[in-house]
């Protein structure tokens, strides 16, 4: 870890002390989001330290330059850039005539930043001196809110505690801003109107290319000593930025308060015309509001996430404080209202990977999702991905697939690839596998099958068309070979048959297959309408058949195992714990060749298969396999430990898994990576999730019952989780000495607890 | 073929007819240079039509930024772009004060162009009609000097045919060009001085980032009728621009003509701060020699070229202006003067490819420089390696490697990698094994020894350090093995055991130490020099022996070939004929997986080992490899056909031979593949130069000898070549009865003629 200087805390990240080479580590670490929009905790007065500045509209983005050094055909035109979004938290404050800036201030003393996970909001408060030697003291809140989710409000209190002074409070928004990661001074917003009405200030602006149509507004009130006063109001406005200037006279050790309202709507919701009425509409309820009551929805709103998703670690604050910052984040990412949106790696919380989809949510969020909260959360991630099936086919088409094959794009805003390195985008495409396999994933979860005649079917038929087509028949092996891949091991590239892509490939193939059976037979008319639309003959269907039956996996006599891919066993065989440990992460000293051509392991790949189809092999392959595998694994990606800490839960090798759970789920609080000022790692919090429940808890689905085999690391007296299975909410709560099984609601549900059936009911602790 | 525009001329390259959709491929073809810098052919006068200004110096390049969607460990930091260097032929022509411009004239008639090859000259002659009713007729030559190769001279005569008039000529230097390949309008000069000293310009500038100081300068002289006239001049000067004006009343059908010489003096050959001195010193040379003496010189020099390298073919106008077009333009970029200058790819004709430094140089062009010019431009060819050791270790250091491995840039300007696709800079690491096998084919054809104890055993045991550390050994198959490279064929790309690639490093580590045990009893205080210097340890030696040794070669007993590759067997093994003709070229129809999967192959592989290696194999085994790989080989590469040529020519396959002759001998001329706009194809015309002289003539080195096998194409009457062999000027010229050889100067030689020993004497025709 590179850092702890977070404050230990159940239900809070806490800082205290200003030091300013932290503060873009907690701009990142105190990020707050709704799910529609997200900010990272910047000041709302002016900094002028080192600062990364950054707000995001869910859905908005910028398709940049596509940078390559020699451009091959199928490369997409662009990448999506998440954009910085018009500022609407600014609020410049002076004190007698001087700016406050905490960087420029003769002392900063008592500051406090506090991320409250409970309740949802950000807070922070200090004492400064500034230049003119008049010391004040600052409390500010700030959250965006789940209720209104297109509004943020701002509570700003200044005192000054050693004199009298003139307060000067100016609101603003400022769509005159920039991307951090661009290096060409480029602009991405073209501002259109900007305005004011009474109290109200908008920005109309539109980003270029793709012109996404946003209104950016504010309103103010003021308080003294908390009691609302009038104040004038004077405007000021320029291309791309207005604001309102407050002024009072404050008498030593009164309070002067501005509570400021702002946000974003967008023409994802609104017609682009009407931004203006939008944004008004949304500015009056939540003035009429007002700050306190917002926030007392904000509470409730959060009480009933943490309802059905908490999970609680006794004996151990850290790893308490761990858990519920994953949770808590993940929901301030994607809160599963809206179909056209959906988890971007770094979230709200900077601009890295774009804000884009990727496989992580199929693979790694799904099972956090549809565990936590309604079944139609997890629903709504699947039709994200049947919604861009023609994109997906589009995308095949450009790589040379013909008949409706489907290839989904490894990282997409709207269904588009917008990934450009060869090895990744044309390549990695056991993605497609993940996204069949959430479809499974979710019907065994939630027993809901309607979603595959309806839905799913015809992606599941897009992608065995893929995999059919992309497979190559070796004559020399007389079997079908998948060639030239990148496997979930990005440390491999251009592959042949890597096991976990061939083994998915058939999977896919013959999941297809049961459920076009399964589909012809029982629901005859989506049978008729899908055949109709997708034209599908039997001769295509016993082709991929065929390719399934006769697929070809790498395996070692020698080792029992199923090879990572043809050729592994030339590899120099050396352990990671026999690496130099000044060599790591090998990604940071080895040259892109040497690592390729070395064993090692950034992420689970032939056990992500074990993982994925656990019930095909036996816990003796699985042991046979991670013990080969394992020691050649750096998890150089945040997406690996998790992973590992299952299946060593599973083998009952808890220390490990202990020591695997470690390293996943403080990842961001103690900046493992050393780069968490540039953002959180969003999807894999979700492994983090998956480890406590799935590897600690042991829960999986066996034949529509809810199965457990808790176990529990040494180091915790107890923890305790929720699930929601099918509209049911379960607490597990595991002791050193048993598990407790509780339910909510009205009626019982029978479990496997170990392989016994177990019978709960409600309002009955039950112990095994 | 795409165009066949170009008039058949044996000696001449010829445009008949003005189309302005020809003027940017004209450009190229008619490219001129004299090794120390070149141009396009652009227009003197404006031109506002379609046209790709071109003017570059020998080595100046700039550093412009790697752009990659994932920076890895080991990239370069920058990408060598070549520098379109400030305009000094630029004349604005005015007829009555309208500018003459041939893209706004009423009419252009009678337009000609010729490339002089046999005298190496360009000119240009047309009649316009101006929108003010004028005609005149122009007429233009321009040549970069090789006797001053810091000059070029223009003469430019304008008469006006229908009336009197007025004309005047503006000579500028501009130093406000841009490069046609850059995307964001930067920058690459800083104008440091624009000054004038009577009839001289001079603008000094300097490169951004590699600081390359350069001074272009101009003197004009006038003549009417062609007496010279003293004109008054009036001079206009911007900060980065001066011109001359000169103004005179011509009577109809009287000329005015102006002779321009310019061009650049640079850091490289003089003190920066003494460039203008050293301009002022050439203008004086080139002004006092006058336009006529100087085009003199011009012809005696390109007679001296053409005499020791010329290749006649007889009953075949387009091949025989094809391989003249071939050696001129060779000679047009690399003259062997500067041992810090080598060939770029494009030479001086475009921008792509950055003007670097290939391996292109080692494998094609050093066999062509060999045999046509004295042996110190070899040398001087491998000495720029030699110079850029330190550098190959220093760049294999970052790569991890150690102990002074070297590895030689794939693409270089200073000896600094400077090319960043990781699949290339990376992994194409027999361009190591290429520089290695040129210093034996030097020894061989020029029996030149002494480079090697002097120099080349450094760079050989630099690169025999590569190979044994660069090698794997793989426990399971008991062999040393090379994993994650991309062979010749750049379409496969992090392949393991790719033969070719094994081969050679397998014959780099033998070779290094034969020349270490040769250097070590013959030459023994450079080898106590080497050895203090580089520190090698008998223990050392003895593991490139045991690589060496204990290669792993893929081999296929069932097709009794070589495998180009680990798995080569797996692909679907469709012939290039069976391939649908509207996807080709692949590289432009499919994407990068595709091809990465498929057999196809862009230019020889294990074929360029048969190539290197000849005396290796039987010519069963070549012809049972030749047969195996040329049905999936696509040709993609310039380089491509030439050595297939030359093999098909070896197994007296002549039809097959001629056919691949046809698709490099006029590539540039016809545009085959569509891009000649861009640049001429330099490098590859070498690989010309070859298929007729090893292919057709069947030119050989046997044990110190000279070794010819002649065949002629059914379709040529005769065709001849001159070979310089250890200083003696050999002409063979080969017809369909018979094969003549001549020679130069006073001693006889003895030769190998399809194996029988001929001896020639001094003027003596020897008919074999």
């Amino acid at each position: 870890m590179n850092q702890d200087y977070i404050q230990p805390n159940e239900w809070s990240i806490l800082e205290e002390g200003f030091d300013s080479q932290k503060v873009k580590s907690s701009e990142s670490l105190f990020s707050i989001g709704n799910g529609a929009m997200g900010q990272r905790a910047n000041f709302e007065e002016q900094y002028t330290g080192a600062t990364f500045q950054g707000s995001y509209i869910a859905g908005v983005y910028y398709p940049d330059k596509t940078r390559v050094g020699w451009w091959k055909n199928g490369y997409p035109e662009y990448f999506a850039k998440v954009l910085n979004a018009p500022n609407w938290i600014g609020i410049n404050v002076l004190i007698n005539d001087e700016k406050l800036d905490l960087h420029t201030c003769k002392e900063v003393s008592k500051f406090r930043r506090e991320l409250n996970m409970k309740e949802g909001w950000l807070s922070r408060s200090f004492e400064a001196v500034l230049q003119n030697d008049i010391k004040v003291k600052v409390d500010t809140k700030r959250f965006l809110s789940l209720e209104l989710d297109e509004v943020g409000a701002i509570s700003y209190t200044v005192s000054p505690i050693n004199s009298d002074a003139v307060i000067t409070y100016i609101p603003y928004i400022d769509a005159g801003i920039t991307n951090e990661d661009t290096n060409w001074d480029d602009q991405f917003w073209d501002v259109l109107e900007v305005s004011q009405n009474n109290q109200q200030s908008f920005i109309q602006a539109r980003t270029m290319k793709t012109h996404f149509h946003t209104c950016t507004f504010m309103e103010s009130r003021l308080f003294v000593n908390n009691n609302e006063v009038i104040s004038p109001c004077s405007k000021a406005q320029t291309s791309n930025y207005t604001s309102c200037t407050y002024r009072k006279d404050i008498k030593q050790n009164e309070t002067f308060t501005i509570h400021k309202f702002g946000g974003y709507v967008v023409d994802r919701n609104h017609d682009k015309n009407e931004l203006i009425a939008a944004a008004k509409e949304v500015l009056v309820k939540a003035v009429s509001f007002g700050f306190d009551a917002l926030l007392e929805m904000q509470k409730q709103s959060w009480a009933q996430i943490w309802n059905s998703s908490d999970i609680t670690i006794k004996g151990d604050v850290k790893a308490q404080q761990g858990i519920r910052f994953n949770i808590f984040q993940l929901n301030q990412t994607y809160l599963g209202v809206d179909a056209t949106l959906n988890i971007g790696p770094k979230g709200f919380t900077g601009e890295k990977y774009g804000g884009s989809t990727y496989w992580d949510t199929e693979a790694y969020c799904i099972p956090f999702y549809m565990a936590t909260k309604d079944q139609s959360v997890a629903r709504k991630l699947l039709e994200y991905r049947y919604n861009h099936l023609d994109k997906a086919i589009e995308n095949a088409k450009k790589l040379g697939f013909t008949k409706g094959a489907a290839l989904y794009p490894m990282v997409t805003m709207n269904g588009e690839e917008c990934h450009n390195e060869w090895e990744i985008t044309f390549e990695e495409i056991h993605r497609n596998g993940a996204i069949a396999f959430a479809i499974y994933n979710y019907y065994r979860y939630t027993g809901d099958f309607s979603y595959i005649p309806e839905k799913g079917l015809e992606v599941l038929i897009g992608i065995a068309r893929f995999w059919q087509q992309r497979a190559t028949f070796s004559t020399a092996k007389n079997k079908f070979m998948i060639l030239g891949v990148t496997g979930p091991n990005e440390y491999e590239n251009n592959i042949n048959n890597n096991w976990y892509t061939n083994y998915i490939a058939k999977w896919c193939l013959e999941y297809a297959l049961e459920n076009i059976d399964i589909v012809k037979k029982n629901h005859i008319s989506d049978y008729s309408r899908i055949k109709e639309k997708v034209n599908f003959s039997d001769d295509e269907l016993s082709q991929w058949k065929n390719v399934a039956d006769t697929m070809y996996f790498p395996f070692s006599e020698k080792h029992n195992v199923n090879l990572q891919q043809d050729g592994f066993l030339d590899k120099e065989l050396i352990s990671v714990a026999d690496l130099d440990v000044s060599q790591r992460p090998i990604n940071q000293y080895w040259s892109w060749d040497r690592i390729l051509r070395s064993p090692y392991i950034k992420q689970a790949d032939v056990l992500q298969g074990f993982y994925m189809f656990e019930d095909h092999f036996s816990t003796e392959e699985l042991e046979n396999h991670f013990d080969f595998y394992e020691p050649f694994t750096v998890h150089e990606s945040s997406l690996s430990p998790c992973v590992h800490s299952i299946q060593a839960a599973k083998l009952n090798r808890m220390e490990q898994a202990y020591e695997f759970y470690l390293r996943t789920s403080r990842l961001d609080l103690d900046d493992y990576n050393c780069e968490v000022e540039e953002g959180l790692h969003i999807t894999s919090m979700a492994g983090t999730w998956m480890s406590i429940v799935e590897g600690f808890g042991g829960m999986r689905v066996l034949n529509n019952t809810l199965y457990f085999s808790p176990k529990i690391p040494k180091e915790w007296n107890s923890y305790s989780f929720k699930v929601n299975f099918r509209n049911q909410v379960i607490t597990v709560n595991v002791t050193q000495n048993g598990t407790h099984f509780e339910i909510d609601g009205t009626n019982e549900i029978t479990i496997l607890v170990n392989g016994e059936l177990v019978t709960i009911s409600p309002n009955n602790l039950v112990t095994v």
